[in-house]
């Protein structure tokens, strides 16, 4: 009988790995030849310069195929020489383990990949587990999880639920698993007027009295009030240049970009279509030309309180005392792709230092995190 | 006797002495030979690299002591391959006199300097006449006509009243002159507010959502609806930048600057306590720290229509057939500075080309400059 996977010396080799987006750095390399041996039927999906690798235990279409979700690819070190300790040197000083990625997320993708050959190996389940681990989550995303979704309905692969092991936790270890997330997009805007001279504004069309108009507008408008599951919907102006030096001069024309993080009373579509009307309102109004572009980079999407998270609910409080808040704050993750597969909830440990200098994590999380994914393996298969 | 001085080749030989701010380029030297040979006590009063020059003729301080203010120095010719002709090269074509400053305002120039040397060799005048020209007028103006005021006051020298030779008729010559001008102001704020996560705004604190708040409320204010002798005074918003490129964080702060003219119900000392309560106000609603500086170009000014502008009225019509509108429309000139030392009014030729590609003059229009110069001075003298 082999011995359990050590997921903290796992999560270390794997911090050992340079993988910043896009580098593979050997990491999925090294999973892909632990699971192998676990008796994983594993493929690298790369796309485009993107690795991607999927592993399965058990039969393909299974009745019962739990999914885990996770990126081996990390954020630049930034400023290396702040670093109190090697960034890819994967060391552990008094019970904390240091290094790019020690929260985001290779200790998720070691305690999941940990607590998935143990269960194999101890008590072969009635279904499968499937694998899918991308080198791609921190950049673009357009050939991550999307690759490897796009190459699992091709080829027949299911699954039935996933887990994604992103950090979810704000502060304390097991207080917090995420059932869903806002929706968020990006609208660029340009206001094109006629250019003139101070003294005479009546002789010009100021892009710029047009362009305070609408964005105050959007800024004072409340987009709701929230929802059973969703905080309130967000509005933020981030930017608006003009590049104008001349005070004598009144500008031709001048952009502003505005992100919406949305709940599930919006879609990027509705917000478009409101975007849109707003400023046809002040063209209206000031003769001043308003385009604008929108990008949504992920529609709104809940996984409903239920069996699923009531089970994860569980292992949390099993093995931590703390019972997760069912959340749906917070950015993107790729769960975004995932949902369109199957229900979909994130947990993991706590995120407080990733993408910052001097990520790090007590090993007892990753310890605690993989004793959780195993009681929901457990669980899910009993 | 001399001949008559013909203020056409004058303005071409100005004209070809490239005099673009701040250079004296050879005319001011022109200038002082010419005067002096004619009689006047001629002075460079040079400060600080700016060259200006003081011509009188007859005794300092006399009761009648006519003014006339203007400049030598222009605008850089901008794209010197967009000219059809050389902008120092002075040609005349088809009865118009081509090149930079050919309208503002070495014709001006000319005119006024040809009438003085002609009326004093013809008809000495009871009295004196002051002749004032800058070579900064385009620039920064603080070593120009003020300096020659300056070293006027502290020499005992005077004029009771004085004739500006800017162009001020917009369309047709003799349509307009100016009797006043309103004021200019800039102000320049900076809201700083609290960076943080376009996902998290109760985090931050957006200093662009206060930002177009406070312009949208300037810029929606009527400031008044204008004076017996002034337009409305107007507030242009000139530029707002921020230059954050990143959609999913709120900037720490941006800028904004606007530009008032303002009218005789105003002053830039009540504009600017005006702008900073408007501000505290955004201040107070937003929690975001508003900075403002405000820098006041020109206090706004009136010589009361009268018997001066009259004299000036019955002059142009007297040329041109037409009756100037007597207006205080337009941008600053250096009259802002002469308003504290005597009574002003500027009249000049057609603007239409000044500060373009290709500035130009019908001749005609410099010989009737001159003649209308002319008989105000007879008239002043009479």
């Amino acid at each position: 009988m082999p011995q359990p996977v050590d997921p903290v010396a796992l999560t270390a080799d794997l911090i050992r790995c340079p993988s910043v987006t896009p580098a593979e750095g050997g990491a999925l390399v090294l999973l892909e030849r632990m699971l192998s041996e676990a008796g994983f039927a594993c493929t690298r999906v790369d796309r485009n310069g993107t690795s991607n690798l999927f592993a399965r235990w058990g039969a393909r279409g299974a009745n019962r195929a739990f999914g885990f979700n996770g990126h081996t690819d990390v954020v630049p070190v930034g400023d290396a020489a702040a670093w109190s300790r090697d960034p890819f040197g994967g060391e552990i000083v008094d019970g904390v383990l240091w290094g790019r990625g020690a929260t985001d997320m290779k200790s998720g993708v070691a305690a999941f990949v940990a607590a998935a050959i143990d269960l194999v190996r101890e008590t072969p389940p009635d279904g499968s587990i499937v694998i899918t681990i991308t080198g791609d989550e921190e950049g673009d995303a357009t050939d991550g999880t999307v690759a490897l979704l796009d190459w699992m309905r091709a080829n027949g692969e299911t699954m039935t639920h996933c887990l994604v092991g992103e950090p979810t936790c704000p502060n304390e270890m097991g207080e917090m698993m995420k059932i869903g997330r806002r929706g968020s997009m990006t609208a660029h805007f340009t206001a094109r007027g006629v250019q003139g001279h101070s003294a005479y504004p009546h002789r010009a069309r100021n892009p710029l009295t047009a362009m305070v108009r609408l964005m105050d507008r959007l800024a004072s408008h409340e987009l709701d009030r929230g929802t059973d599951h969703f905080d309130p919907s967000t509005l933020a102006i981030t930017t608006i240049d003009t590049g104008n030096p001349a005070n004598n001069v009144i500008p031709a024309q001048c952009r502003a970009t505005v992100n919406i993080r949305f709940n599930d009373l919006h879609s990027g579509a509705s917000l478009s279509v409101w975007l849109r009307g707003m400023a046809d309102q002040v063209q209206a109004e000031t003769g001043v030309t308003m385009d604008m572009t929108a990008s949504i980079s992920g529609e709104s999407f809940l996984t409903p309180p239920g069996e699923f998270s009531a089970m994860i609910a569980r292992a949390v409080q099993a093995e931590t005392g703390r019972i997760p808040e069912a959340s749906t704050s917070g950015g993107t993750s790729d769960a975004r792709f995932v949902k369109d597969l199957c229900p979909v909830v994130e947990f993991g440990l706590v995120g407080k230092t990733m993408h910052q200098v001097d990520e790090r994590v007590p090993v007892e999380q990753i310890v605690q995190l993989k004793g959780i994914y195993t009681r929901i393996l457990r669980d899910y298969f009993a």
